[in-house]
């Protein structure tokens, strides 16, 4: 009865099926592309503001989604140490890495769901 | 050797996995929820000009998004008369509602996708 979709769509263009991942803490945003970018910057090149800056965003919203992460967690995922012969700086710990593992791994998944339904479309 | 997600975050709190999912065209933004609500209000009030005022949006926004639906698609799926003895209005076509029927069918297949998800974090 329903025609198929693709029937419903101009010929000549290519239709894909996309979308956005994330965990809700509380039904509240908690986790998604841009805490995991965040990590991942903080974690090369241990400075927060400098992964701010790389992110185009500001240091006050880089603390805000740090500070989230680290209420959520029952472990800090990052901690900042200041002054030592380093001078200081910010470092991911082994749980933000295995919480990166695990969206990375849901993201795969989400990603093999999209491509079967994109397939489907045609 | 991987901690269990749930081993990692708080356990007193709640966590979801949740999501957006749309149709692109030639990779832009073509249906999703917005495109979706704004059909399905259309429809009901026989008015694009009071389906927008529902939906808090400004008449030619939701005139672009019409006027990309329709681009995109083999036939019009809004098509708007003017005159006549009721005074014109705004009416979908069986194509559009084809098309709604397709993404609510995709959106429950994304919901079982997040459900299976959500159970596998606990």
């Amino acid at each position: 009865m329903t025609r198929s979709i693709n029937k419903i769509l101009k010929k000549n263009k290519s239709f894909t099926i996309n979308g956005r991942l994330w965990i809700e803490c509380n039904n509240n945003r908690f986790f998604g592309p841009g805490p995991l970018e965040l990590l991942e910057r903080i974690d090369a090149t241990g400075s927060i503001n400098q992964a701010a800056k790389e992110m185009k965003m500001s240091y006050k919203k880089a603390w805000e989604i740090i500070s989230t992460l680290n209420e959520q967690s029952a472990k800090p995922l990052i901690t900042t140490q200041t002054g030592g012969t380093k001078g200081g700086g910010s470092v991911i710990s082994d749980e933000a890495r295995e919480l990166i593992a695990y969206y990375r791994h849901l993201r795969e998944r989400f990603n093999n769901f999209l491509k079967r339904e994109t397939e489907k479309m045609e």
